[in-house]
């Protein structure tokens, strides 16, 4: 199967990279072992569950409202963090409306989170007190299946990947994880990822689920300076791919529905921003692309996007729309030629990567710093596309 | 874009070849080049319109019954065929019911007819009175944009591909092409292909749409002996799917809903057969094929049959469902890590090939034939899955 081998050859290449930067932190880990005892900073005992405040769902409906409630107590894999900034991902909003099934409420959303570590458990040698850290989509998995191994927690084969909010979770005085916008968070340490002095913690969040949902699969497609990549959908995830693809070298054409992201587009370092005001504005660009990503969250007409792309190429959709499905056009596809794949968030090492990289290479999300009380408000306008481009709540506002 | 490179080099191999065996045949007749009059064969002159008797439906019951009708005269290029057998495509089914969209009535449906050539035109050096010849799922096509010179008449560039049965077609005296329950049939020579003596003619016509449907994509996959192919949807495609990937050395992997296929999957050369009475059946083959092709013509979880490719793998569909539209998992798809394509039918030189392939290494369609005034009846079984595997239909009896 050479076009699977090459794939494959691709992916172990890249898995060996994450194996070995999973491997590298190991190490770190081990050399740096010296016996650290559980460092406390305002809870008396490590056994005391911490006391939490932040905005919750209470219902279906989705409007958040100031909610106190009680996380685990930090644990001996464990780190608490005090948490400065929370960004704002279409998923909250989705998922607290039930758009992907039911919810237990009150439940408070957000899984872009930074902040810098008050506790850490006594096994805990990744993290010490005062460390900037950051938290992204999952704050839990089995640590020890084969996906796990290779750095991909969020496929661990023991289906033990726990979500950062909303999961199940025995552990959690609530009974489900508990999300980010709140002003703490006990995390498992594996789960948490270091963010470098240079970049702020408010620039930061947006990387932890829509950098890496981004970077994750633009770095598997593996293009190279010059090559063509498509962006449709303009928004938090849009706008970040389209700086990755851009710093990594591509020429980027922007794909968007709203006439006033067509400017910005440009400015993020798009080589054209194309109005979509009607998918026929689409066959101008048959077959021109070498690679495609979409964001858009939403039904919409695929293979009319994919059609850009040309025969042979790939074509990934990360947007997750309501109700997970997506309602392709299999003729349109066929005659495409196009190989239609979708991809969830990244690993914990890749998500360390895209960190790093961003900071080093000033690669920085638009963001809007929000007060607590402006959540709903943000959510509105996160809804109706006029988010510029990443809502980022100050937890002191809280 | 590695992985698209390498995609593409597949591809531009592929279309080499078949560019290559595209003009080795126009250096043929270049060379055969000797000014053939029209030959005719009961035509009293080449501008009379062709008498014809078929099965036609009259509306959207899709109820099929004797019609007679004519077609245009033999052009220049054209060929004038008498039919000897057509056999019965899902396809056909779903056309007339209007399932794809309304319908023009009376219309022919048919597009896997082989037969004898009884007429050429003037121009024609590709056939002569008395050849055997086959028509699959195109009659016409510009023949000179890129897509047509490289052997891909169905992606003509300039949209001129004109399907057998129920397209708008002017020289067609009923305004539409009509297809191959019928006695006859006059095609453009190049749309027709060679059948060899060493298959029968009831054997071949499966090959005209089912053959190639599944043989393209298969070749496209470019797996090597000892792969593992799985095939999903065991009727008129997959059995020939499993039979082209079993001679071309794969390992197959049949999947179906239908207990009584069980038996048969392994006699065409499955190294295994699966009953999926429920998709949880699938999940023993997470991750174990190398690649897929589902043939499955319905609503169906996609996600859960990619689940059984490894991360990275190919699956491609090619059953079309009503409609066109596959509802996908995408969650579901970004678990797998699959990329998700769709093939419809194939060209012409790789159409020839595919006969070809078939008669010499006897890979034969398991068939039934039948009456034209059983045709109703066989529909029936066909919706009921109920088919063994292709009924023929032998058209003397129209
Ligand atoms: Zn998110
Ligand atoms: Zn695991
Ligand atoms: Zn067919
Ligand atoms: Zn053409």
């Amino acid at each position: 199967m050479e076009n699977n081998k090459k794939m494959n050859s691709i992916h172990s290449s890249r898995r060996r990279f994450i194996q070995q930067t999973a491997m590298a932190g190991t190490g770190l880990i081990l050399m740096q072992h010296t016996p650290v005892f559980s460092q406390s900073n305002g809870i008396r005992k490590m056994t005391d569950k911490i006391k939490s405040k932040g905005y919750a769902a209470k219902d279906a409906s989705g409007t958040l409202s100031p909610w106190e409630f009680e996380r685990r107590p930090v644990g001996d894999n464990d780190i608490l963090i005090d948490i400065k900034y929370a960004s704002i991902c279409h998923s909250d909003i989705h998922q607290m409306k039930g758009d992907w099934g039911p919810q237990q409420y009150p439940q408070v959303p957000g899984h872009e989170i930074a902040g810098i570590v008050t506790a850490v458990g006594r096994n805990v040698t990744k993290f010490k007190v005062g460390d900037r850290a950051g938290v992204g989509c999952m704050v839990d998995s089995c640590l020890r299946c084969d996906s796990c191994n290779h750095g991909e927690e969020q496929f661990c084969d023991n289906h033990a990947t726990l979500f950062t909010y909303g999961y199940p979770d025995k552990a959690s005085p609530s009974g489900i994880t508990q999300g980010g916008y709140s002003n703490n968070i006990v995390v498992r340490d594996h789960f948490a990822v270091h963010i470098p002095g240079h970049i702020s913690l408010q620039e930061a969040v947006p990387l932890l689920c829509a950098g890496i949902t981004t970077y994750s699969p633009l770095m598997r497609a593996n293009f190279k300076r010059g090559d063509k990549i498509g962006v449709a959908g303009i928004g938090g995830l849009g706008h970040l791919a389209i700086k990755i693809a851009v710093a990594k070298g591509a020429d980027v054409y922007a794909f968007t529905t709203s006439p006033g992201k067509i400017k910005d587009a440009l400015a993020f370092g798009a080589k054209e921003a194309v109005l979509v005001d009607n998918t026929s504005k689409l066959a101008q660009y048959k077959g021109k692309l070498d690679y495609m990503i979409s964001t858009i969250p939403a039904q919409y007409d695929v293979a009319a996007y994919a059609s850009a792309v040309k025969r042979g190429g790939f074509y990934t959709q990360v947007g997750m729309p309501v109700g997970f499905q997506l309602a392709l056009s299999n003729i349109g596809l066929a005659n495409t030629g196009v190989n239609f794949n979708a991809s969830l968030i990244g690993g914990i090492p890749e998500t360390q990567e895209v960190v790093y990289y961003c900071a080093d290479n000033k690669v920085l999300p638009q963001v809007q710093i929000i007060n607590a009380a402006e959540v709903n408000d943000a959510w509105e306008k996160v809804i109706a596309k006029q988010a510029r481009y990443r809502f980022v709540i100050d937890t002191a506002t809280l």
